[in-house]
């Protein structure tokens, strides 16, 4: 039962990381892939590492025949994906990579975004994608907004404590290492091999990276009552990859029994053995989230480190992970493959 | 219809590259995996990134029962794996990845090696595993050896002008660029990261490197003559990855011309159009190789550059593709994923 | 007035950097250099980046001629250094940059170390080496020891603090981002390129880093009660650099005053302005130290960020900036280059 | 004897290498740094790592005052350095580190650069920056044009052996691998640390880089014949560093000893023992230049291998060697640091 999808976006990282994991999907096939300043152009030009395939050119959005397409992937740039939602055949299923349909409410998007939503009943209407915690509205969903790259890293470590209320819910610190592609293919000189290689340092500190707009409304919610977390991302000189260090009140033990318990049945999240710690290396190009938990000389207090890859769980897996629930395939086809070590 | 299979030797690079690939193999089924010193460890201890899989323990090669194993992997160090191979049961078949059976002449493994050889008989019994040059052979061999990564890359470019008559045989220079990978998992100060991250250096200069005993084999027997190339490789700060500069005399476009011909039926090998240039980041952690070839402004010199991964198609998906064939499975079963990027 | 000094242990990093530092100060003189298992070579075989220098060869601590020596260095294993500093003659100024006279208490060392200490009189007689806090005691020192990099870069941030008494001292947490030098020239598998660039992950998390003893000793102190900190390194793929998360329950603005009242006068620390955010990118190679201080949303939370070369001023600089002071020199002279960027 | 400098073009890499080198230049002080889009602005805030020394604040050309200034160095685009340099006062002595000035033929500045030179008077007065090569000229210059970064790395090698006679000067081939900052601070997507890092590629194949100009100029100079190699550079991701490795028809003892002789009194230029391959990693953030010598299995070929940093001695480093012997300072006052290692 072979579905027919598009990728909007396609010449920019999470639209690459689309095609890389959809190539040896074997229930997706590629229809259509745009991308405005590339159109005409082949993939093999924008990207390389795809020249074995046989994929469309890229074409205009206006040029795309949506009439057989069973849903369409957009890894548009911010602000313009919900331009582009809004025009979109209602038949067509959508998983959107973008920040535009993560937040419900829109005094919160104005809040983080600086500007007012541009399709507020899309908004209402989008299912928040973190797949592991929202399965069944995914299911269902026309329009399934893909979660923050960070905020899905912070979640995984975290929902299950704050549901199981085994930690201090005003003393959550995430302090997370970021490999460079969660910025995307961005021309900035603090991306340039240069100036980010052999050297590390934070940004959006102090609460201020957007991402927080997810973790207020998820984690509120789930406590039934208004939680703020302190976040600060550090830039690492690496590729792929996120590690999220929290330092957390509460008893290590309970924490990693309640982690295990949750995710026992999950099988995109390993919960290692208490006092083993993750890294990025072992998630590396692949959708598995890996979970560890220390305990500290200082009793009552816990880390919690949890490590995935921001493009692929943290972004273009995760979006082929619910649609593969969209399109009632088995969910994790297409995504079981190993991670790259070395 | 499954096969079992066997890998010796699996607490190494190439190892546990064999278990990347294998994990979302269809037909293949990991049935033991030996680790002489890592003995009665779970794989997720000796490489965390294969946490996910279910899989057999480590155990010593003794402790294998073969019986119901249909193809061996030998990931184990040159000079043990003679040792190893001749003792195994004349049932199984064998796919070695270590250096011990690439020279067909006993004299000239001697000679690149420093020692006589320990299974004279299985040498010369053995199919050189080049699997595009040797299909037929490899199909019907009971021993296959897998050949060096440096060795692979040069045969790409050079075997078909070789063949072709296009290029001058007493003037061929091959400039290597080498991931470190390629020097496998062992403690040395050089591959440590604070020495070897951040430049770059020669090494195994001047026609000393053990690869060029295949080089001088093959090349010769092609042209029915005696060939000497000369070769020297460099270690780049990377961790996967074989860029070769071939300096070649002959016509760029000619060429250009015969490498297509020779590979334009093959679903591995991709010649890129002339003048393109081939990148390793184009075939990181994937079974593709990329060929380039670039004219020169003084007439009748040309460039001929090619890209592979040394783990993948360099070695252990070089080794995958031949067992393919050698248990009547399609070819490239296993080995279509596309690389990583970025 | 030109001085002589030794450098005992100069085949690890640590003693390289010091012949690099030392080649360009007007006022040292390398008459001798250790190194038990390259005794007999000359430096430039060991590290051929000292090449252009006209060095003695290595040998053995017991063929050096003291007499004519007036400071020796000593950047020896851990354990090794006190069984050696006990046997130098008494007139010699030592500046040691291992671990072993870092606790004064000789309960800590045992606990920290794991058996007790061989030179206790020596333990006593050492002078903790933080040069911008100890500046008169180690002026008149004869025996001076080189604080643990990770330890000097948390104290740089937190002594003013815990001294103006504008934090609270029960919610000190300090998440480190560690270059790989800072392991030494050790050879172990996760030290290898291959397994380290590209890639972050924890390690000595929850209270178990040996560096622990230096925080406790000094804040206790400071404090004049019982202060025990969180603290937490992370392996980044960077050879030189640490950068030090402080998260912290205090008034952003008046850490910012407090820090800056105390380095103003300070040629090495730069303060950067409230809300800047370093980087080790822009100290690396150097012996500067800067220090950021970033708000959050939360009232009352803090976060301190300081960076410094581990090799640099986290040991060989700053051993040299205690040498500069203990022989009567102008404490900077050698250290004031740049750093070196990109 | 101190002598005021300018520096025009202060916010790219060469012109912070500038200021970097010429920090604790005792001779030089800096009155005038240049950045039309960043004047105005302190550079602190453009090269943070500079935020320890007291610099003037980027402003304008037409703003600088140069009736103070003994020297200017101009690290300026290419095309604009042409304009610029017309307009200076005719006092002042001028380092430029553009290509404007290298080629001394305005017919071959037009063919590598595509357009006439639009100041051919100072193109016949300039002289050529290779310090060991020019050094009377460079003395009495009042305009001298920095090398290339590459076009000097291959001359080091190269000249000698032209000039001896002990090479085939038909068969110069020079396969170059490059660091990355030798492409500036230009924001191209190649350049990205998410697209360099963890692989390599070659470019400017086939005789087209533009660094041959300089080698066809001088080489033929030399040989007095018409001389042209073959020259493909690759990029490494390495941020600094150039090595050269060439393959050359000739004895390699001679080539050893021809190098020995030319450059045993060169203070900045190492000729290594025969057979010892130099690495970029012992000469980076150095003014050093380190050459290994190789035979090769066939007779009559060899291999030279020559490194430096480019941006230290390729290019900014080479400058200041330059403006100390036009400002009568000691050749390499300033320049004499150790390599930074690891």
């Amino acid at each position: 039962m072979t579905k027919s999808i598009a990728i909007l976006g396609a010449s920019g990282y999470t639209g690459a990381e689309l095609v890389r994991l959809i190539a040896t999907h074997p229930d997706l096939r590629i229809r259509a892939l745009t991308g405005e300043r590339k159109a005409g152009h082949p993939m093999a030009q924008v990207f390389p590492f795809l020249r074995h395939l046989d994929l469309p050119d890229l074409c205009r959005i206006e040029d795309v025949d949506f009439s057989g397409i069973d849903l369409a992937f957009c890894a548009l740039p911010h602000a313009t994906s919900q331009a582009v939602i809004k025009e979109l055949p209602p038949h067509l299923r959508i998983v959107d990579l973008s920040a535009d349909f993560r937040l419900r409410d829109p005094a919160a998007y104005e809040k983080w975004y600086g500007k007012p939503h541009a399709a507020p009943e899309l908004q209402r209407e989008a299912v928040y994608g973190l797949t592991e915690f929202y399965r069944d509205e995914i299911r269902a969903a026309r329009l399934v907004a893909g979660t923050g790259c960070n905020a899905a890293t912070g979640q995984y470590i975290l929902r299950p404590l704050i549901a199981a209320g085994v930690i201090d819910l005003d003393r959550i610190i995430l302090d997370l290492k970021c490999g460079v592609s969660g910025a995307g293919r961005a021309l900035k000189e603090t991306l340039l091999h240069a100036e980010l290689s052999e050297g590390t340092h934070a940004y959006a500190a102090g609460g201020t990276h957007r991402h927080l707009g997810e973790f207020d409304q998820e984690f509120s919610a789930l406590a039934g009552r208004d939680v703020q977390i302190q976040f600060t991302p550090h830039l690492v000189p690496m590729n792929r990859g996120i590690l999220a260090t929290a330092w957390l009140d509460g008893d290590a033990r309970q924490i990693h029994e309640v982690l295990q318990t949750r995710y026992c049945a999950e099988s995109m999240i390993c919960v290692l053995p208490f006092g083993t710690l993750p890294s990025t290396h072992d998630v590396r190009g692949s959708n598995y989230v890996h979970i560890g938990v220390a305990g500290d000389r200082i009793a009552g207090r816990a880390q919690v480190i949890g490590v995935l890859d921001n493009l692929c769980k943290g972004s273009s897996g995760q979006a082929i992970q619910n649609a593969n629930l969209m399109l009632g395939l088995n969910e994790t086809t297409g995504l079981m493959a190993a991670p790259l070590f070395p």
